[in-house]
């Protein structure tokens, strides 16, 4: 994985990525898009985001608080940016959660080819199985502690079933387009007390897949390692005394976050087929 | 008030607070819900609401910024809620400011079995007015200067009328079920210069209630009592050289808040009738 | 420009700020405009806007995240601000990159009375164009290196056209009501990589407008150059190690804002026609 020049092509471009979001997130997802180079804009309007998508260099589309509305301009843009060729990238969010969530994920994925699906284990597994067996497994805790082996033949399996690159979250990182595997083993469970850490994990994914449409896996493994990595650093960081200021902190690290540091972690591990 | 069984409960148990909130202060309410133990669902489509709140351990209603739809889907949560038996809380935002926002109040306690109403003396004032006299007072600050046993008179009617736990904030937080009250005088000026920490006090609230259904009167006054307590060690500490420097000093205090901090607390009188 | 007096003006009278805005940066909106020394109100609900506005004392309309609902809200909020006589100010974010927003914008400055209109040098050129040949130019970065002269003449233009106070910001800052022009050189790149800095400049300009409704081209510069001024000292600071810290130190520099720390500021020049 070239890090640096993913990175360095993302800050030399300044890509835009049209964000269609939760607004829960969504600040915290416009500030690390920024953070790390890329230019965000959001718009959700029917009327607009058709025009919105033309002018952007990638499309994410996060399920986190959905509803008909928004759906409809997911799919309006998600065709859009087929037609333009920029890439999709999916976050879906809780899809386990409700039947709505569940049907909306489906409709994205037939109807618009989607080139990163960005998840935990509950949600990549959740997906694998609508698409195999069309039957949900509900959000599922005790997925974390399964063998990295099945984990691994989980976000493969989803990988080929939905002919998406699977960037999978959790203790070890997954991101696979079903031959080509990287491991990642930064990151902190501290980032769970922070909400909306896998959003922006999904605006820095988004921000290098726009700059980079040609290494969108190494854009996908690499956007989970920054997010991971930066977690690590903001936590050790002697400011850091709580939840607030490790919320802070971790902006501060992304802006920072460079080649060398990157260069510096042993955490990544490639497995070619 | 047993505090530490009841923050040790909720830390235990990470029970799932569903918001139907404002997309103002949403990202503040999950990041405290997360600091205080639980976990936040945010989600407001009338397609799942049912679901997801069927999934949930209580109901937080908020009307900052209501509309139309919010409010359908906060009724069908809210009945749902019953239903399940889940603690429903509301925070009934500047209910006095408009006539739509006092006839979405007067519906959802008509049509929904509410716990806990959180608000400043002005608001629980005007639903208390409502009820009584269905007429209502406008935001008023001069009540905040009227006696302390005038404020406890009008909480207590609320919850009398109301048939709610009122847990009404001010200089002196009086939160009564018309017979048991709680006088706490945590708190400091400058929370009000923070956008939501009203709506983050409904948020712990709701967390502690998620995990305390059986001491619900507790559970609001120790949700009050954190906020206001978490207000004076923030502004106290050296860090805290400004509003954004206390608004992230109140999310780390509110994540390291423990039984021996509130234990050293002296500013909560329980009165019993 | 009397800075004391139109900061003592607002902190006393403490005015409310009607926001019908986008929900990517409400949330800092609302702090900054309690960090100024004002009262933030968000609603955008058809039923309540006239309400609202009618208990407020400015209206700020912001197309950031626009959609048909909210458009109607601002059309209905506008008229009644008119009617009641305190300033609306508009925030055309990004009002070339649609034909959607080019037509709210066109569509907002017929039906209501703009006091000022606070863009950057694309917006506001974008909006100047609309009106004078009724076509319009898209997003334009080359402008920002035009000569200070141009740029002048594109202000004053569209200040002419519109009727409006335009509030440009850029290297200089340059607001003018076609007449008498303050250009101010404050302010740096930096805050372009935090996420709302634009929008919360109009809140701040809509607080001080709010209370100081007779001097609105003085308070416009004043809330333009607070911002620029306050990420100077923010960027400054030696706690400032990131763009996490940095925008935690904007709301704590423009909390602690005052006449000294303004006059002591040599960066403002009075062009009178």
């Amino acid at each position: 994985m070239n890090s640096k020049v993913l990175l360095e092509n993302t800050r030399k471009i300044k890509p835009i990525v049209h964000h269609i979001t939760n607004y829960v997130t969504v600040n915290d997802c416009a500030n690390v898009t920024l953070a790390i180079g890329a230019s965000p804009i959001m718009a959700d309007s029917i009327e607009e985001v058709e025009e919105i998508t033309s002018i952007s260099n990638s499309l994410l589309i996060n399920i986190g608080t959905i509803n008909e509305r928004l759906y409809k301009s997911m799919l309006k843009s998600g065709k859009k940016a087929n037609e333009k060729n920029i890439p999709v990238i999916l976050d879906p969010v809780g899809v386990g959660a409700s039947s709505f969530r569940k049907k909306i994920t489906l409709d994205i994925l037939k109807n618009v080819k989607v080139s990163i699906i960005k998840g935990n284990a509950s949600e990549i597994a959740f997906i694998g199985n609508i698409s195999s067996k069309n039957q949900g497994v509900d959000s599922d805790p005790a997925l974390d502690n399964q063998s990295l082996d099945t984990l691994i033949d989980i976000a493969k399996t989803t990988a080929n079933i939905t002919d998406c690159i699977i960037a999978m979250t959790g203790k070890t990182d997954i991101i696979t387009d079903g031959k080509k595997t990287y491991l990642i083993k930064n990151g902190i469970e501290e980032l769970g007390l922070v909400t909306g850490t896998g959003c922006m994990t999904a605006s820095i994914v988004s921000s290098l897949a726009a700059a980079n449409k040609t290494s969108l896996l190494e854009a996908a493994a690499l956007g989970v390692l920054i997010m991971g990595l930066s977690g690590e650093i903001s936590l050790d960081s002697l400011r850091c005394r709580g939840l607030g200021e490790f919320r802070c902190e971790l902006i501060n690290t992304i802006g920072n976050i460079n080649y060398n540091i990157i260069n510096n972690n042993k955490d990544v591990e490639y497995l070619n087929e």
